[in-house]
């Protein structure tokens, strides 16, 4: 039974909290805290970042004058409270569900969110963004990044603050510094942050109580004079305000109102947060709180969800980990997910060989082409949606220079309730455009655990696998894995009439289409191409040759396995007889989030689908066989 | 007649200057200084980053172990003194040309080049890689990274100095600051880093002559305290050192042979130098020197090159201009580079309505989401190959986001002297597989002018338009452009058996396919698709049904026009029946520098290529008509 919250039921818009005194502010604050832990105690979700930031959604939305002025949410994962305060209360129940409100900040859902995100450090170009067209006149207010300190270590926000600062135009940047952003933050930069909060606490703390805070925050707003020594931002053009308690609405109040009321340039607050703020199981631990699914609101005790079968992440850890003890110079990188890619497990086992460069994706990729360059071997896992972000780094530090560098990709194909932004559909594509490139993807656990094996023994140049994001298929692992032959795929099903060559985690609702085809009285030989490059053409041909009709599968977008395919058939001279081929790919739109199997449902990608594409392909072919065009 | 060159002649490695005296090693930067400037005079090339170097060059392999330390050029366009001193010498008159040297720093020409380069900002990166390495115990040395300030500003640069702060591990970066990237720098970091040599030079200035500099450096290396007020790259984690001279030999032995011996963490030495030092033509005009053409090393004055028409990057820099003349919403954004993107033309009409983010692809395309969420209607020019620096802000914050962003892709397709780093091979696959984007080539200037008419007017989405590098083909120019209709080609030439889709640049080179083929009897259409996304399918569809041989052309990889026309004829059935379709596209290997034309000779790509290419299809086609497989 819910709490009465009366100061938020007075709240269906920012505009009904200029109303408001500070005193019920502090108030709604805290109904706002018990709305978001009642909520995603019923949805699962991103909590304890949420939580973390409840008074600072508060007095930005009763300072500035939303939607007008443009607050921006960094990856957007903290965005419930300003959800819930921005016309969504009444549909938080469907937050990251089919058909419901997404997870993150999305501009189709509200005028309130100027700037959809979900990957890191977007916010301050954004916000100049909005901020340059204000300056031309267009009906646009003042723009506020609100970045954590993790995603500020981002080299994009830094060159994002370089280009701000030395425009010199007014806007907001707020640092949500809780010392953690999913992982504890690695980097000097989060150091330094650490410096500047102990520095002030340290030289502050002989002035008595809230004006020890004022009396810095007031100086530096009026004089923009350089106090002690300049910060790192300061360096940056910015003008630097704090630390400032991030859960203390009269400190929020004040600074937000002054620095709306001041401001001529840049400027960047400093606000100290704690993750999972106001709730102790969060509090207690804010990593496992980072998200989480449906849990107790009362003890904090979050449901089980039962898997069928260990994650392919798991997995790989664990194989890496295995690998990585038979070979030395196996070494393992990560950009800011130890947690999130397995790469914690191998940790465990080899502390000294895992890197975490922080949400780093470009430094990462061109690191581990500098450590294989050194003579190592360099696993580089990064999810499918976060590697585009390393992308000229794999086309020019690796790939053109032929390093061997192993990159494990997870995440690959649509991911459920994370939605368009995390989908993983583009890899395949983009990375077998590139010369040099080996690229396999798993279609099953025990796959991925030869593929680890594969690209540990490959040394060669580059070598990539992709595999999806959630449980396995529940098969038998191997005791170890057994390097693939580079470039060969495998028949797993012998037929006749239809071939369906499938590449990745879509073997088995290839097999499951092929069960529908063949109840309809036509044969069908499946096969898993583990390769999109090299092409196994050999396999190819004979598929061509031997069966009526093709269908490639794979979970990823146009232009990838499918393509490279018909690129063959066609430049080989088999499309020139009559072989119908056909694709089955996501289509070419964005999926919104749902569970992964509704996802490829609303893809086209069923068993049914694939089915029925393959029989329709068969009907036409028969029919059109000696069908000669004008 | 070249100068005599004593010291020059004793080198034939970098071991070769360890039993030269330092002041033999003053002889031989002046001498090495004279042979750059009389190579570069007879090959072309980047004659200003390289002479400000030279004495750079010969301290870092003086005091260091070249090739088992790893000196690491950024860029690796002021690799040419390293490459006389480290055996290519008797070379140097093949750089950039066909079967010569690389412009750049190349791991396969020489041991010395431990990692190649050509983007910028790689160097520390790669660096933190080999020290990696070595302290895992392979057989590599102390890693030193020489950056500039330009490419230093870049996030990736940024997130390498936070990882190794972190780290602590020992090893060198080389601030080479000549406050002069290509264009001169922008951003808040270029005006601090002239703010440290300011300060260095008032405070110093009081000591008497080369003391100064040794008393600040000596302390700093024993002592490793901050003096005065810490620096930004001290904050980061690095021991700072200098700012020093760069051109001052002593200087830069004393500096660099003490950090070698006591370094123990990272170590960043602030060096200034004056790009195009020694050569006066060449300090009097750095940016023009940049990259040069041949020139009489006396006077300076560079053969000029007889275009036959104006470039490409010159027309869509004045048509951009036009249209921003009719329509004031238009901006345009450079990443550092305005003039070789045509909109320092732009800025000359529209100074206020251009923005220069500085070397920050990732914020510059992401700033253009968040100026066209704000009302605007930005135009980012940004050459192919460094585009697939900002794929997951195309990704994740304009497709996505379905946000007008404008991208004038400039040098797709092969390039020339800059060689395989600099092609623009990828950007067809990797943004037609996007959702939402539109996707245009322009087959000759006049349809570059209509793209960029097509660009401004079109408001519903991403649109983006590839050019290539150099001069159009001499077509009369509209008075001003046209909108095309979205997603219509046209056909440009009538036959009856063979049909040529060309997309963008290669349209001449069909046409000359399509007039060898006809010399053999069989008739051709050429159709320019103009569109690559969204396909006319309707043209598509009426070339399959007319022709018996389909040949798509294009400058770029596969996975991405041939495979889109690929995938619709496959899945809409018209493989079904008997048609012969080819592809052709750049090959799966990366392509050396030469002259254009020979690069794509090279890659198979020649009218005669083509022509074969649909000739012997038509023939085997013919054959396998009837030859229905078993």
């Amino acid at each position: 039974m819910r709490s009465p919250t009366p100061q938020l039921d007075r709240v269906s818009a920012p505009s009904d909290m200029k109303a408001l005194t500070d005193a019920e502010l502090r108030i709604l604050a805290d109904e706002l805290r018990e709305e978001v832990i009642e909520t995603v105690a019923t949805t699962g979700g991103h909590l304890g970042s949420s939580l973390g930031v409840v008074e600072l959604t508060v007095a930005l939305h009763a300072v500035f004058d939303t939607p007008r002025d443009k607050v921006i949410w960094d990856v957007g994962h903290q965005c419930y409270p300003h959800k819930i305060l921005t016309g969504r209360r009444h549909k938080m129940h469907t937050l990251r569900q089919e058909g419901g409100l997404s997870g993150f900040t999305k501009r189709s859902e509200s005028e309130f969110d100027p700037f959809g995100a979900a990957h890191s450090s977007t916010s301050i170009s954004a916000a100049l963004g909005f901020t340059v067209a204000r300056d031309m006149g267009e009906a646009t207010g003042d723009a506020i990044a609100v970045i954590g300190d993790g995603s500020i270590s981002a080299g994009m926000a830094y060159e994002a603050m370089n280009n701000a600062g030395a425009m010199g135009r007014r806007m907001f940047v707020i640092l949500n510094d809780n010392e953690m952003s999913i992982a504890p933050p690695v980097g000097a930069m989060s150091r330094y942050m650490s410096g500047l909060t102990e520095f002030a606490n340290g030289t502050l703390a002989a002035l008595p109580g809230p004006l020890r805070d004022h009396a810095r925050r007031a100086r530096q707003l009026v004089t923009g004079a350089v106090e002690e020594q300049s910060t790192l931002f300061e360096n940056l053009g910015f003008q630097y305000i704090g630390p400032i308690d991030g859960h203390d609405m009269g400190q929020l109040l004040g600074v937000l109102r002054a620095a709306r009321t001041r401001a001529t340039g840049p400027v960047l607050i400093h606000c100290c947060t704690v993750k999972g703020k106001g709730y102790a199981p969060a509090e207690a631990a804010s990593d496992s709180y980072h998200g989480v699914g449906k849990f107790d609101p009362v003890t904090g005790i979050q449901a089980k969800s039962k898997p069928n079968a260990p994650s392919y992440t798991e997995i790989f850890g664990k194989a890496l980990t295995e690998e990585a003890r038979r070979d030395p110079k196996i070494v393992a990188i990560t950009a800011a997910m130890p947690g999130g890619t397995g790469l914690d497990i191998f940790a465990k086992t080899h502390p000294n060989r895992m890197f975490d460069v922080g949400i780093a994706e470009q430094h990462g990729v061109t690191f581990a082409a500098g450590v294989a360059a050194g003579g190592l071997k360099p696993f580089v896992a990064i999810y499918s949606s976060f590697l585009q972000r390393g992308y000229d780094q794999i086309v020019h530090d690796v790939a053109l220079q032929n390093l061997p560098v192993r990159f494990a990709i997870d995440r690959a194909g649509l991911v459920g309730a994370d939605g368009a932004t995390h989908a993983g559909a583009f890899d395949i594509g983009y990375l077998v455009a590139l010369p040099n490139m080996v690229v396999m993807a798993a279609s099953d656990e025990a796959e991925l655990v030869h593929m680890v094996a594969t690209a540990a023994a490959y040394d060669d140049g580059p070598i990539a696998f992709r595999y999806p994001r959630g449980e396995g298929e529940g098969v038998t692992l191997p005791e170890r894995g057994v390097p693939l032959e580079i470039g060969k795929g495998v028949i797993v099903r012998q037929g006749f009439d239809v071939a369906i060559l499938s590449f990745g985690a879509h073997l088995g609702e290839s097999q499951r289409a092929a069960d529908l085809i063949e109840a309809q009285g036509l044969t069908v030989t499946v096969a898993d191409a583990r390769f999109a490059k090299p092409l196994d053409k050999a396999l190819i041909n004979q598929l061509a040759r031997k069966h009526r009709v093709l269908i490639t599968v794979e979970q990823g977008s146009r232009g990838g396995f499918g393509s490279m395919v018909l690129d063959h058939l066609a430049n080989e001279g088999w499309l020139d007889k009559t072989l119908a081929v056909r694709t089955v790919n996501l289509p070419d739109r964005f999926i919104d989030q749902a569970a992964p199997d509704a996802m490829y449902a609303d893809a086209g990608m069923t068993a049914g689908d694939i089915a029925a594409t393959a029989l329709q392909a068969a009907q036409l072919q028969r029919v059109k066989v000696t069908d000669f065009k004008d």
